[in-house]
């Protein structure tokens, strides 16, 4: 597709200069940009009624809406998300390892950026802006192929950063927006491996698994969360409570919430009654096995597929297992590989829950809602990944860059 | 297909012991190969003359017989190999960045396998027991599918291996070797990404390729080498020499071997003579720009495809350029991103060379021929990648790893 190879090309070329700007100076780009965010509320939300009047005249509704809509304190909340990674440590050319080999070479591994990261997603404008200060900082140049819902307000965040990267003497081409948001757009790009280092699908599972099987550039699995809250046998049943409560309801449409509830058969009839009341209260539909629907009034039976399902919902499913073992294997097998969490007191049954479940995050008497970039630590994140290759949970600065190994000689040979 | 949906499976299983195996048990099973390897050296052998026997009614000859044949050495070489694994640190267990967050949460990053690690390679059979001995110290299965030409010596190998695995009371199952070496086995272990975490080719270009473009497994792109040495303006005649001829000749058919000279103008026509005769002397072709054939006697004119061509061979193409800067964005465009080297005196050209060329391992004044997992100090390697995610230049232990986060907690909910 021609629009994307121009763009591939380009942002090749940019790349060359992003790479190798100081702290200083990307730093500078992106506290301009926060600046002309915040005086150009009204241009960003007039931009973002126009898409939101197509939104509905395309019939679209709930949810999507919602994540699409634009406010003062979504614009303020932006420019602030940029001053907050202007804060952050600038990984690049960080030397680490650096040590003198028996020969007299020394070498050293040189924190580099990656080059061009391309990201597919769809409806939230602000991931615009968050990408690509991500990548500014790290030096890496951006391809952004946004929704086409979003158009208008991923258009207008892009000039604001074109205005400020030029402001800057710098070149503009380091931030990509694609202007063609057919699907042909983004299978194309799933091909552009002549330019793109990675790829990271930020969207539903449909999306991220056309990505996977379609991709010829690496990509980064993100965001799919079908995380799991193992009441143990020797379960504080407070914590239980709470826990289940919290990571299920606080905010049910991300990733890492809660959508499976595995409950220890000897403690099923004690506490499922007391967390179903709660979950029920809180809104909550449970979708149980035939013991749960035995133990909590108002639970309908969960089908099969339900043990796979990320409702991003008040829905939650649940059963009774015998043991610590088939938590577990319940876990590794419908799973997602983000965050699952156990709730027990007991030590063995902890570290074999640790151990065992192979996931990004696996947590011991807390919500599985922590896995995100902030709660860690390590500030803002450009997705959760969900795969083992290069970063595995919250994506920060440093998993936008990869090493190269630079070695001083004086004339060795082998 | 039905063989490799078997094995993805058995190996899926069969990962959930090994990832758990303590160092202790490991080592043991490596110098349990070790030993048995030893003392079989007769049928290894047997099994080795029945393959080149067929080889050479299927006509193969040359480079590829040589690494296909097995000898008495060359066993003694990998029971030595599986001895110097059982020696390096194992990195699974590891916690890195343990540290509490200012809600009570503690949280570390704790390497662990990446799971089932399937590798695709030709002719050369010692690489079936470096791969399976690098995976089971690491706690990864591997699945190998070697060459059709190496079927039998592939086989008594991991016959070996899996004796060795039985006497200790293990599952064999944690190596597997694909019996079906048709190219379709090739391409339906492209597509087991539900049970391979990461897909090696080992192999030449063609290979390569065929698996970036069509695995649904992550790739680590390996081993193709279009490694150039730079000869600046300000670079010491004989350290030139010596770089360029060990580079090209010490041994031509590896990866991290030279095949293209570039010679700042202003001392080509002092310094290209020379270095010409030397190369000529060693056997060498000689494909050069214009500039390099009228300096070069012998020298024949090299084709634009020359620029991009990994020879594996005593040959060399070769170019004058006017400046380090175009000779880093020669390195750049032509260049396969494994090992690249400037010859010079000059900080801020050799500064500048480290800098810009965008390659797993940049030197100044040494050899390319240093990029190997031993020279670098960290031991045994399973390929040199030149991709830039997860890993690049020489994947030892710690690439065959990834981490999760495990988190403990008493109670948080957010």
């Amino acid at each position: 597709m021609k629009e994307l190879d121009e763009i591939g090309l380009k942002a090749k070329q940019a790349s060359m200069q992003l790479a190798h700007l100081n702290t200083d100076q990307k730093n500078k780009v992106l506290l301009m940009v926060a600046d002309l965010l915040e005086s150009s509320v009204t241009p960003l939300l007039e931009a973002n009624a126009d898409d939101l009047k197509e939104a509905k005249t395309m019939g679209l509704k709930g949810a999507i809406v919602e994540r699409l809509t634009l406010t003062i304190e979504k614009i303020l909340g932006i420019a602030e998300g940029l001053r907050q990674i202007v804060q952050l440590e600038d990984p690049i050319g960080e030397i680490e390892e650096m040590k003198r080999r028996p020969n007299g070479l020394l070498i050293g591994k040189k924190r580099v950026p990656l080059g061009v990261v391309g990201v597919i997603y769809e409806s939230r404008p602000n991931v615009t802006a968050d990408v690509a200060g991500l990548c500014i900082k790290t030096g890496n140049v951006c391809v952004l192929r946004g929704g086409k819902e979003a158009f208008r307000s991923n258009n207008a965040i892009v000039k604001i950063f074109h205005q400020a990267i030029q402001q800057c003497g710098l070149d503009p081409q380091m931030v990509q927006l694609v202007q063609d948001t057919s699907r042909e757009s983004a299978v194309a790009m799933m091909k552009l491996n002549k330019y793109l280092d990675i790829l990271i699908p930020r969207g539903g599972a449909g999306l991220i698994q056309a990505v996977v099987q379609n991709s010829t550039v690496p990509v980064i699995e993100t965001g799919v969360g079908n995380c799991h809250i193992y009441v143990d046998e020797e379960a504080d049943l407070e914590k239980a409570v709470e826990i289940v409560y919290n990571a299920k309801t606080q905010r049910p449409g991300v990733c890492n919430a809660a959508e499976s509830l595995l409950v220890h058969q000897k403690v099923a009839s004690e506490m499922l009654p007391i967390i179903g009341a709660r979950l029920t209260e809180g809104g909550v539909e449970i979708r149980g096995d035939k013991r749960t629907c035995s133990l909590i009034p108002g639970a309908i039976p969960a089908t099969q597929e339900d043990w796979s399902t990320e409702y991003l919902d008040l829905v939650i499913s649940s059963k009774v297992v015998g043991s610590v073992e088939e938590a577990v294997e319940h876990i590794n097998t419908y799973g997602s590989m983000h965050s699952e969490s156990i709730v027990t007191e007991n030590y063995s049954h902890a570290q074999y829950f640790l151990d065992r479940v192979d996931a990004a995050a696996v947590y011991v008497n807390a919500s599985t809602r922590f896995t995100d970039g902030f709660e860690f630590g390590y500030g803002a994140e450009i997705g959760i990944s969900t795969q083992k290759l290069h970063a595995r949970g919250p994506m920060g600065l440093r998993e936008l860059t990869t090493s190269k190994y630079i070695i001083y000689g004086s004339g060795q040979i082998r």
